[in-house]
């Protein structure tokens, strides 16, 4: 396997002592090497760095060709002879700041497209990248270094620096706000916006409607996939993970450091604490204590679910519920 | 807090007498006074006029200082002393038309993009205005006064008037129509079209695929929110509300007033009569009467759907299930 | 009724004999007739061919005016007196056929847009189209004959011939890769690339990530319906049928001809077999055999979620599980 690195640009080689101490590792071995590129573990070779994470690959470690590796520290003993080893506790965080040295997106560079359609009232900040097709709207701010993709469309809304919005995220559209009513539906001006903090990434297609009063709120650090559906009002905190087709409705409120599994719902007017975990294709109608887990429809405590799972399964066998 | 009102053209003031004559409120109290701006309960002052609607604010209600607030008549003796009191059955319908009267879309008047691209054939109504990077394809006819955003896609579609279609909405596409195969699928061409009446909304990124000898058809007064997907053939009726991520299958038929929630999906060839209520996140695998309530995965009844929560709830605590 | 057929070339008449040879049936009846047009069974009329596939329109069929009509040989006898019957083991199959052989899509020779962004190391093969607003990145290569919708962004990607990729559709871009950490997430860039095999056909703003490492791919016939998520690292294999809205998590596998119902949503990691088929709304957190059918949330086997269905429901109606 060749990896592609399409649209990268390559920023190497260098030596293993740079990039030990760029990503925080011990080095276990030779610090003289000089290192190429990246490989994983099985195809790997002289003058690539690899990385171990996972057990499962055990295997693939111990009789792997890689002149340098990062890994836990815990596996020295099994690294095979002649291998570097860059040892620290959160390997593969280590090797993302790694191939973040070597290959630099093409998009970080390349500036403001002569297609795209910004009106004359926005500010973009410096090093902004903005693609073809892409609308940015009246008084729309984008801060420093944040890379915007094609066919995007922004208005009423502040984006902090250094962000990434892919291809196709609408932003600052009106929320679904009518005053449902017999005789039809009267729709509700929405004259709050979006504001959005520093290295916050909006995944392809997704969107994220202003407020109806209030703004909508993404925190800094936050990472949010594709297809996933921000109502109006929506407040997300720093740091959270939300995973492809989430959707959240209007009006809720999640922590810091929230990971929400793929195509979760998540019912509007809710508070979802810190550190909470929302399990994949889930169905929320409730508040989340911070630190919990849940999953389910409607999602209840995470062994909960798991239990009924299993409960369920003894029942449909033919064995009686109460041998469980 | 401060509305951004961005993207909006303010229109007020109006006095008290005004805005209750447009919106159908009965004044109680004074109806002199000039109200500037509207304001949420918490932070609404002078020359603000405010709404209530939901009790559990009533605190908010009580201590209000807003000049004026719409409210519902059994809310009179709970207002504070000097506060003007709108009053009518559905306040939060009267406060949509107060904030209309105050409030316009920039995008209502924005006119037609001349970085759309509008086939010549196309039929485009009085008043009507269309965003940067639309395509709208040939022989496609859009009523009077609807506003289309932008990098839209539109094609084998008539539209009526009055309706809002947001960023990124794909309309008239083919339908997924295949005869499968044990060598392969064999497209079906899809030769209908798509039909949708007045003052229809359709929210961002949501796709409509044309129909495949029949139209797809969305009647007058119908929102769609966001991420939707309607299938080919699938008839709505009229002021029907679908919430985001709803996905409806191919050739199923919607009454009147149908309300969706968010994320549900249903099954092709179903009907749901006028007046259903389908639950978020539900699964729909059946036809679903007038009038009736469902949800659940498969959707039940839904008291049916919440009776079957509540067992599984307790044969999980370990409780014997004919405790119930 | 009469098919709107809005965006298609008319290819007509048609004789009945050169009908039956295109599309692999045998005539019963003469076959000097001319075929003008398509119609259903309860509108057809002389010139007309219809197709009769699903014993629920019997009625119809027997009734039918049409001049010929595609059926199984089963039916023969049910013919009204004087139509042609042109029957096949897969009728639907030789339905779509003729259709095609009456309709050809205009955007199949509508060529390359003026309005599309395409890099000048792109390479587009022959007798390709390009609507507006599509931007076509660095290196891309689309094989000969493939149609590329409106508003568009492919990056990254090498797309095999006679593919159809509907508007708004994503590929390429970033798959979603953080390393998780207490202090924030470090992105890992994506290294690989998207390979789509010939006869793909992608739907409306579906997306497509590009690999981490290794490259997402889609082979030969493959169907994918609107909305879908497709993440990093995905394998799936020929012929597969993915219905609209569902989400595929990242470095799963998927076989040959594998039918996923719409709304589902596939974990990460995991092998599903060929043949196998998942049912709509299911979220599926285990590997699938080949040839097996699996639904519910989490999917089992099918046959023991409808029985737990059943089960439930007759818990929730009162009556004792163990009645079952």
């Amino acid at each position: 396997m060749t990896f592609t690195a399409d649209n990268y640009i390559y920023k190497g080689p260098f030596n293993v002592a740079h990039i030990a101490q760029q990503t925080g590792c011990e080095i276990s071995g030779s610090s003289d090497f000089e290192i190429k590129n990246l490989a994983p573990l099985d195809v790997a070779g002289e003058g690539d760095l690899s990385f171990f994470d996972n057990s499962k690959y055990l295997e693939q470690f111990i009789s792997c060709k890689a002149t340098a590796c990062i890994a836990h520290p815990k596996f020295i003993d099994k690294a095979p002879n002649g291998m570097v080893l860059l040892t620290c506790a959160e390997p593969y965080a280590a090797y993302a700041k790694a191939a973040q040295m070597f290959y630099r997106s093409k998009d970080e560079v390349a500036g403001i497209s002569a297609k795209a359609d910004i009106h004359p009232t926005a500010k973009i900040g410096a090093d902004c990248s903005i693609g073809a097709f892409t609308s940015i709207g009246e008084n729309v701010v984008i801060g420093a270094g944040s890379v915007i993709g094609r066919n995007v469309s922004i208005r009423s809304a502040q984006i902090g620096a250094n962000c990434v919005i892919h291809d196709g995220v609408r932003i600052g559209q009106e929320g679904f706000g009518f005053a449902m009513g017999a005789s039809g539906h009267v729709k509700v001006p929405q004259l709050g916006g979006v504001v959005i903090g520093d290295n916050v990434e909006i995944g392809a297609n997704s969107c994220v409607d202003r407020g109806s009063g209030p703004n909508t709120s993404i925190d800094s650090g936050t990472k949010i996939d594709n297809l996933v559906q921000i109502a109006h009002n929506v407040e997300i905190g720093k740091n959270c993970v939300i995973t492809a087709q989430c959707g959240i409705a209007g009006s809720t409120k999640i922590g810091d450091f929230v990971v929400i599994g793929g195509k979760a719902g998540i019912a509007g007017h809710l508070k979802i604490g810190s550190g909470a975990r929302i399990a994949a294709n889930s169905g929320l109608m409730r508040d989340v204590p911070a630190g919990s887990s849940v999953g389910g429809y409607p999602a209840v405590e995470i062994k909960d679910w798991h239990r009924a799972t299993v409960l369920i399964n003894k029942m449909v066998k033919g064995r009686k519920y109460d041998d469980n």
